[in-house]
């Protein structure tokens, strides 16, 4: 059975657009305030888009990617072209470089663990690079990061319905899928990954129901993932995420689909934290476990997932007022070895973890 | 190294009292309001323990069934025997026994998951009957239940030291244990059966630090186990139940040590939800898993954990704010195979679940 899913439902997380004024403008959900209200705010400040990312008003690692990027266009359109034409031609470029360099890094660093973020931003200093090397003007160069940020912006959603595809052949019909945090159109630009897995199931051969886990400290299950896949008319479960393994125990899990924010050539995969433990529950009874990310999430340059930062957070986020002699740890992602991930799905293909590195190459 | 703690600041959970109107009173700490405020309610109303076990202001397998007893008792010397007098001799006895039996009922299923709170009731009730039978009047009868309560008070403190001394033994000196919900004095009457083998290791060769799992929905150890820990001088660290995973993998414990609700006869156990989870990881990473609980706890009647009856919960106890379209599942209880568990702790001594039948009995 195919099911009727309502994709018009869902928002486009993040999106670039030409302002009123003849600048550009980031338009963006502010998450932290999901399931209560769905509020976009729109900022034409790069370092608004900075804050919004460490906040985690915009989070998931594709959608990172996509909003870094963007920020650096924002800065590029907004300031760094008119900046440059203020100073001597002879000088702009050089300005205009430096600038953007620095632009880049504060980027770059808003959040640590989501290789997506730095690759966002590499892509643009690439082609700003390419562009300022070939001559062009600061504000011809502007323009082209713009016009980047909306190719990035397409190439994500085709990504998350390829990766869609790829991963509902992996499920069997009506199936009954256990998902962590939101790797859903919400963490994307458009569709999503894990999720997006589930919607392409869902037209294939029907979804019988999602069990989210809440996904503590910050709740992206049970404010972003319950709200996204009941408005997409995906019938779903909200789950503690300690009520996984009792879940498994009665049978009523066919496959686990998560995201990722990283993941090591050798297929070790960086996710939320709690993902790990959901791996070796799947492991212990024999229920496929797939990853579900663009081949962007993949960093080459890390051999195993050891060498993956993990980024730690505010004590307040677990405990919000504080208790005496009560310390509190509070590490953003866990790292899932490769040998308890089935396969890995990329827009490329699914791969098993061996296979990665050549499949994605 | 030994420690220095401090159990002098640890409150007693639940104390039957002579009121000052001559009457008989239960003195609870409503565990509700904890870490925030300390509060001591006073009653002499079996209605209002049967509400505070409902709502979980008195909560914890052991401290249920002294609670269960306590109500028992209160009705007895507050109402049963009063009543029973106003009726003519003959029949007294009758309606006192016909009335014990019709509240004993009431309070028996008050929670359906934790077997201590019928053992607590059927204590009771076993002696009344057997006063009833020797010709004891009502009055005598109640003052007897009196006394079997403080009896039962006494036994817990005691198992649960057993408990501890016995627990400590299989601990490493200096040891890293991780917890999930509060087994702890809050759980009892006092001391404690998973953190009185803290407490006991503690005084014999030292606890470096206890990892709490802060236990979703109802915060038991966010709540409960790291205010009682913080206050006995134990280094704690609150976790979030997803966190458990990571903190293994780093080799960050050494043991885990939990309550049980109900253990059947092959040593199958229920805990609190996301127990078994736990066990799961435990396992995985060759860590020891001990379930530590008074033999009140053992079912022997139940020959495996299949036939312990899962509370579930209400859905706003996870989701405050109903989402609509999203279902919530909320079992308060799992069950962890006997294979998962490497001894179980009793005041009778530690027994592999295998040998738990002949241990206990």
């Amino acid at each position: 059975m195919t099911q009727r899913i309502h994709l018009d439902q869902l928002p486009r997380t993040v999106e670039l657009l030409h302002g009123s004024d003849g600048g550009s403008e980031l338009r963006y959900i502010d998450q932290r305030k999901l399931p209560g209200e769905l509020v976009f705010e729109r900022t034409g400040d790069w370092r608004q888009v900075v804050d919004a990312i460490e906040t985690l008003a915009v989070r998931g690692a594709p959608a990172l990617g996509v909003a870094g990027a963007a920020a650096l266009a924002l800065w590029a359109c907004n300031e760094g072209a008119t900046q440059a034409s203020l100073c001597g031609c002879s000088e702009a470029s050089g300005r205009f470089r430096e600038a953007l360099s620095s632009v880049a890094h504060a980027v770059s660093i808003a959040r640590p663990t989501a290789v997506n973020l730095a690759w966002g931003v590499a892509q643009l200093v690439s082609q700003a690079d390419d562009a300022l090397r070939s001559g062009l003007q600061p504000w011809e160069v502007a323009d082209g990061l713009f016009d980047r940020v909306k190719e990035l912006e397409a190439a994500d959603e085709a990504a998350n319905r390829a990766i869609g595809a790829c991963g509902a052949a992996l499920l069997p019909n009506n199936a009954r899928v256990l998902t962590h945090c939101n790797a859903g159109s919400l963490a994307t630009v458009f569709y999503g990954t894990a999720l997006g897995v589930v919607y392409a199931a869902a037209e294939k051969g029907g979804i019988a129901r999602v069990y989210a886990d809440e996904t503590r400290p910050v709740g992206q299950g049970a404010r972003l993932t319950v709200w996204e896949l009941s408005r997409a008319g995906i019938p779903v479960t909200l789950i503690c995420d300690n009520m996984a393994a009792s879940l498994m125990s009665r049978g009523e899990v066919d496959a686990v689909v998560v995201g990722a924010d990283r993941i090591a050539a050798n297929g070790d995969a960086a996710n939320k934290i709690g993902t790990l433990g959901v791996a070796i529950l799947a492991q212990h009874y024999g229920i496929p476990f797939y990853v579900a990310a663009p081949s962007s999430t993949v960093d080459l340059s890390l051999e195993t997932g050891a060498y993956i930062p993990i980024e730690e957070r505010s004590a307040t986020e677990v405990l919000p007022c504080s208790i005496a002699g009560v310390e509190v740890w509070n590490p953003a992602f866990d790292v899932t070895p490769a040998k308890l991930i089935s396969h890995i799905v990329t827009e490329r293909g699914a791969f098993r973890p061996s296979e990665l590195r050549a499949g994605i190459s």
